[in-house]
């Protein structure tokens, strides 16, 4: 009802004929197996419509047949899968500490999901592109080996990445100004396939929506990490703002008397809440470095789990530092839920009840506004999961592969 | 691309009519006087369905012929253009200290704009809607003896309402959970056109990104007032969040060791950025009182251009400080502009440089994300004429009136 985007722009059949073969894809991606007449009924699209359409997937490769139904009354119905066995979503992550990759099939089941530990923070930008592309090229081999059409790669960065792909800011990377999505594009010797680049929490929020089960059109991603990063859906659509740089959840200015952030300003949310500020409280004898992120948060979880007053008074500390930026979501963007993800999902349980306390103080609508703070569905693969969602995003919006 | 919301929905050849019915009219809004044969070209409509378009809205009375073109070649072609004077938007606000009105015909042309003084800060809700209804059926007479059908009326109020036109809190007017949307149905006897409720400064923006004349997709409204109202577009469309609460800039906590704010919180932007909080600041001998809003802020103006240095401190620190709030803007929203509205718009030349200052400082992204502080360019009708505006968006995006 206020739509704007410049208007309405003219439809045409295509238009119609388009739209209506993602609904039929997607109505199979939730429902499948079911017949021509269920999708027919579902859909409120005519049977003959529906009989053309389901051609169309089938040649397409996106739908197949599997055999008749055993119906008790009536004739008895071919009943219908979604196929794409022909097909993957590649979505890879750089981070500070680590890369991955993970590939879907259309139905969004894994076909591969691979970590390794990465010195990120201390590589150059040659050398992590590198990285970068042996691992893509390691992911598309072995799909083009299972006989399979990557339809897209999109790849996840911890930081500022403008809509050419061109990371302008990556401060836990250390990187300023580099064009990935360029280097990619010529270490891949420019495939066929869209190759993108964007935010890592932008694209974890998108497989928090797809595969989280919240079903929320109005829902944040915490990237919890080195930095925080926010990957915002609002009214059903990832919020990208003018220059795609929204959700710098973790530099928002909180306290003007706080400690030196990272990004030499004072106060800011990552500094208070951030998984060094953690540390620092928590295992105060412990280095921070990136590279020790994944056995620190195994400690502060295991002698959380023990009790140890120590930690669970970091927690308290971190998890209302926490809540004071989500009251600045809450209050601006009102969201119905925030996932705490990264390395915050798995000290969620210890940071949701502070967090929650301060966000309803904090927020000038009742009850917070109705926000829910939750522990992210998914795990540390989220944001390269997220840049294979965003592949299959594309295609439920239309843009099926061709025959 | 990233569209999710629930997914594509089944599409007709209704909707393909629906969406091109509302395509013509608009490029007729921007373009007319123009011919069949001139939206053809321009829409990529083929000039068949161009033809039945223009008969449909000729039919609905929103298209009327002007007479034919005077051309060097070829034949003549009979001209177009918008008629819709059968026709009225009405929008409404109720404000701390005034009401207003403003009637806008189908081309954005004001029919009625009509202001008056009301101690809304000091009246219970019950008179305060009766004054409400008052002026709207008076609005509502005047159009009717003008002879034209009124398509709908969206009423302004300064503070929290939800979907269902109920205000959950309007700080500044003293209500809470008043059931606004519900009273003036019954007040105006159940009108056969649409009543809503909205938020001010929501209603506000979709005036300035109609008539504002910045044409961005990305734009942000400042209400400047007892309270700062946010209306953020954000892609175009207008940001609501899951309760419709979004935008309350004004109770964003900047700073724990902030004075007190009406809210009971420490620290709010309002407490700092607020009109209030400037009047206390430039004229420390005033009393701060909404009545009184309209003089105080008339005589800061003339201080401040006669270069008073206590006037021109206090534009300067409630710059800094609006610009602290707003670095939360670009940070999580990243908006192209951010228009001053309400009484910010006339102090706006001694605001903007020390908040734009503040904003890039306390940005992470370079040159403050690319956000430019504006003055508004509404007057103090804003929010009315946002709920006309918000009449029109309506029919913009394809609910014609039927013929």
């Amino acid at each position: 009802m206020f739509t704007k985007d410049g208007g309405p722009q003219p439809a045409d059949f295509a238009d119609v004929r388009a739209t209506n073969l993602a609904v039929v894809l997607r109505h199979l991606r939730i429902n499948a197996p079911c017949s021509r007449a269920n999708i027919a009924a579902a859909t409120g699209l005519n049977k003959a419509t529906v009989s053309s359409l389901v051609t169309d997937l089938i040649g397409r490769r996106l739908v197949r047949e599997v055999g008749m139904s055993e119906k008790s009354i009536g004739r008895p119905a071919m009943m219908l899968v979604l196929d794409g066995s022909p097909y993957a979503a590649i979505g890879l992550e750089v981070n500070a500490d680590y890369l991955t990759a993970v590939a879907l099939d259309l139905a969004g089941e894994r076909l591969l999901s691979w970590r390794r530990s990465f010195a990120g923070a201390s590589s150059a930008p040659g050398p992590a592109i590198a990285s970068l592309a042996a691992l893509a090229k390691r992911a598309i081999a072995k799909m083009v080996r299972e006989e399979r059409r990557v339809l897209g790669l999109t790849v996840a960065v911890p930081g500022l990445v403008d809509p050419d792909g061109v990371i302008e800011l990556a401060p836990n990377l250390g990187w300023h100004q580099v064009d990935l999505r360029k280097s990619l594009l010529s270490a891949l010797q420019e495939p066929a396939f869209p190759l993108l680049v964007e935010n890592d929490a932008n694209l974890a929020v998108l497989a928090e929506q797809r595969f989280g089960g919240q079903g929320s059109a109005n829902l944040v991603y915490l990237a919890g990490g080195a930095g925080i990063g926010a990957g915002i859906i609002a009214d059903g659509r990832l919020l990208q703002g003018n220059r795609n740089f929204a959700g710098e959840f973790g530099h928002l200015p909180i306290d003007p008397a706080g400690p030196l952030c990272g990004c030499g300003r004072h106060g800011c949310v990552e500094s208070l809440a951030g998984l060094g500020a953690l540390i620092r409280r928590a295992l105060p004898e412990a280095t921070v470095s990136p590279s020790e992120f994944g056995p620190q948060v195994d400690e502060i979880h295991r002698l959380a789990k023990a009790g140890d007053a120590r930690v669970l008074d970091a927690l308290a500390a971190t998890g209302r530092h926490l809540g004071h930026g989500l009251s600045m979501l809450t209050n601006l963007i009102n969201p119905e839920f925030v996932a705490l993800g990264g390395y915050f999902t798995v000290l969620a349980p210890w940071l949701i009840p502070d967090a929650s306390r301060e966000l309803v103080t904090r927020s000038v609508a009742g009850a917070g506004g109705g926000t829910r703070i939750i522990a992210s569905a998914l795990d540390s693969s989220a944001a390269a999961a997220g840049g294979a969602t965003h592949v299959l995003d594309a295609i439920d919006a239309g843009a099926l592969p061709t025959p």
